[in-house]
């Protein structure tokens, strides 16, 4: 009795709650949160409410994948999944959730946008953030010094509703990542080759794959006189280039970030460079840039690394001194590819997609050297490079582009059908039998089906074939077999009893 | 500061409640949890301590899965899920977590060991505990009435370790459902022929599949003289025969539950047969069954079931008038499948698995009309019918089956070798070239690798073929391929190079 005494306190309350928002003209998506919650309290009264205040959705952010989404998000795994198998790679599963302390300090600010589980006893449990932290735990955890594997996965962030129109709070990640201590540039070419491969076999039109490197950007700061304190903030602050002009990045950076004018400017002027090898060489003789090791080591590594590209037949590659990436854990190369203009204007209003990718971005990922160290006892570092795909949102250029075709959301070859009347022991016959030759075949499940209903539901799901018995072809022990679009016969090749061989 | 004088408290009592434990001498997992949660707390106090107390580990009760696990799961998945394409299923997703009221009142006592998500403002959310009722909840919230899907992820639930061994609170479940108003027994027998193909395409050995129907259960409950309300309760003492034997079972319904003993012995006589066809006409002729509608409807259903299981060709069904299962939504047929022995012994101390299956049990289900209409705010019904493949018992089968075996985790057809130093960028353009050509193919990260090293790699790996440059091969324009554990060079077939169109 306790215990509905202080339910229906709660009730009292919350709806006290919703009725101050709404007197205060409060966001309506905060007010829906709150009337949730307060009809999933009343839903607890039990009783005879229940029914009427039962609310059928799936939690914010969340949402279910239809047959049709699910065709088009398998066929994008597949073109990618062949790719990263074609290079080599295994892959590996972590757990949904990880120990609460494994996710802490790794994402700064973010942190704040972590799913915790309630503490029922037992350890503090976090939904994962992303795919890279596991991994490099994993990594560490099972001391592995060396791997290529990719991870294809959900990951979960309480992200702010307010600024996520067509973001959710539950979305995939599919990264492949190479770790070990190899000779420099090569796994980070392969890298962009993947990248590169993916986006052209995925036929999303033109797209172009910025890189640039931390090092750069470190002894670009240092050398334009950026105390090191202010690089990674000064840097989260180059990120947003892609989104903002020169003239408000300058603004943050001097009003905000207390940057000197004139150090400002020439950052300005290095951070508007883009080109390809020829830009490398420029820089690397630039008296200013040349001044730092950093810098320096990285420009020799990116020179390296056009090299390689240009071996593994990689285009569309532009060094571009502007891109940052958000991360604080990238230590070398970073890349960022980005679709020409498939995006539709309405999704170009959305903000940047995870992890500071911004709009019309597609992949990413750059070299963290020092992500498993952190996780080693003994600070044991595993140099590690990887790509993420933006699988999202490849998957909503897909739909788009898949609107006005049909989508088949079964492979079914066949439809074993009748015209007649009571043949449905006949019909569930030949089906085994097609199943046993292993063609993909469907029977309706009714005793007396219309033969325009049978023939309906194979152009309403697209089957191409359909099987038609009756009393004749019984006596005759013949099938017959007809294209549906055509309603023409197949025609028949030598074996073509039962069925399996003969269906395409 | 408040928050560290907080942490400290919260610290010294943790470090109370674990003493205190020790000293009790509680079990070993309970205290291990509670010293994992005072390191936690420790951690949050940063400093140096921090690092030498982070436990790196995976939340209790999950694993990962490493690519050796990775590739006999995907090697199981691609029979299962080839197996419902066959049959012309679609796939939907549904989010990892669900409105917490969705969940509740749908799993009984079990209902504790849901995972609830931290309340961080906003709506109560849990984990899914199975895929049914997220299911359900899809279709009553997409109005769907007929559909046949199949959804193949992770679920939840927390539960009690000392009961678990080899038991995981992050687990797979594999459901095949049909939903829709059909004809009778035509999905239900389906579901069965499902369930006989995927055992007979996992060569598992042999199995045996046990049905039974819950009004068969409940016509004989009435006859016998059992009371209304306690018809479930009986039901799940009667599911305990696969685990317990007869007077344990008696026992429990007598002493514990309260039957007279007469009205056990009854229940004994019935619950003691089993076999096919001429045991459903038995039990029609059954002077006291017969007297009960529900039993009549049902055991009509059951002999109208082995008649399309005949037409099916699905042997290996028995009829066994003990399988009760524990789920409280089954309405009608229900079924389980069971291998004869290849589960070691080790295994068969534990308890059962997931949803009352029982030892050896590798799928299960039954039908299911009335959990759509528990979430259709009119109550509009949808019968369903399905079946859940108990797929991690088949995993670790098919894992101690290959424990001997050399399981290969890439797909890897050729590596890209040479013996002379000097020759990166040579193995890196063919490299491309055979992705090009749709070729699996690796290069090893090194500008002058060993040739034994290039070869042990391949055989470590299990990569058959090996590409070998050299000067020679380079002046005459030719590649050595060789298969690695032969050593031999393939034969050259025309049309052989660019390589793509040999490769086996």
């Amino acid at each position: 009795m306790a215990d509905k005494a202080q339910l229906l306190e709660a009730i009292k309350t919350q709806g006290e709650l919703v009725r101050k928002l709404k007197t205060e003209k409060a966001g309506k998506e905060q007010i829906d949160e709150e009337v949730a919650k307060l009809l999933q309290l009343k839903a607890q009264l039990g009783g005879d409410d229940c029914k009427h205040t039962f609310v059928l959705k799936t939690a914010k952010g969340t949402r279910d994948y239809n047959p049709r989404q699910m065709a088009i998000r398998e066929k994008v795994f597949n073109i990618i999944i062949n790719c990263f198998k074609r290079h080599g790679a295994e892959t590996i599963d972590t757990p949904v959730f990880e120990l609460k302390e494994t996710l802490t300090g790794k994402y700064g600010e973010d942190s704040k946008l972590i799913y915790d589980l309630k503490d029922q006893g037992g350890e503090l449990l976090s939904l994962r953030y992303d795919l890279t932290v596991p991994f490099a735990r994993y990594l560490a955890m099972n001391k592995i010094t060396n791997i290529k594997r990719y991870h294809i996965a959900k990951v979960y962030r309480r992200d702010n509703p307010a600024m996520t129109r067509g973001r959710y709070r539950e979305f995939y990640q599919c990264d492949f990542d190479i770790a070990g201590q190899y000779d420099a540039m090569i796994p980070d070419a392969e890298c962009l080759k993947i990248v590169y491969e993916i986006l052209s076999d995925l036929q999303l039109g033109d797209f172009c794959i910025k890189v640039n490197d931390r090092r750069i950007l470190d002894g670009m700061f240092a050398v334009c006189g950026v105390p090191d304190e202010k690089f990674r903030t000064i840097c989260s602050t180059v990120d947003k280039l892609d989104k903002m002009p020169w003239e408000d990045v300058k603004n943050e950076m001097v009003n905000e970030k207390g940057l000197a004018p004139e150090v400002a400017d020439q950052i300005g002027e290095y951070v508007s460079k883009r080109g390809g090898m020829e830009l490398v060489d420029e820089l690397l003789q630039d008296p200013k840039m040349s001044q730092s090791k950093q810098a320096c080591a990285g420009l020799a590594d990116m020179k390296q690394l056009f090299c390689y590209l240009e071996l593994f037949k990689v285009t569309k590659v532009l060094f571009d001194l502007s891109l940052a990436r958000g991360l604080d854990y990238y230590t070398g190369v970073i890349y960022e590819a980005t679709l020409a203009s498939t995006v539709p204007a309405q999704q170009q209003n959305d903000s940047a997609s995870e992890e500071g990718v911004s709009v019309g971005s597609v992949a990413g990922g750059g070299r963290y050297d020092g992500l498993v160290g952190m996780f080693d006892p003994k600070g044991r570092k595993v140099p590690c490079v990887g790509v993420s795909i933006g699988i999202e949102r490849i998957f909503s250029i897909m739909e788009q582009k898949a609107e006005a075709e049909k989508v088949r959301t079964t492979e079914t070859q066949v439809l074993v059908a009748s015209a007649q009347k009571n043949l449905l022991e006949e019909r569930l016959k030949l089906t085994a039998e097609l199943w046993e030759a292993g063609v993909k075949a469907e029977v309706m499940y009714k005793k007396n089906p219309k033969l325009l209903n049978q023939l309906q539901y194979c152009e309403e799901t697209g089957i191409p074939l359909v099987a038609i018995i009756g009393e004749q072809e019984l006596k005759d022990g013949v099938v017959k077999l007809r294209t549906v679009t055509s309603r023409e016969e197949v025609p028949r090749s030598p074996g073509w009893c039962p069925l399996g061989a003969g269906i395409p």
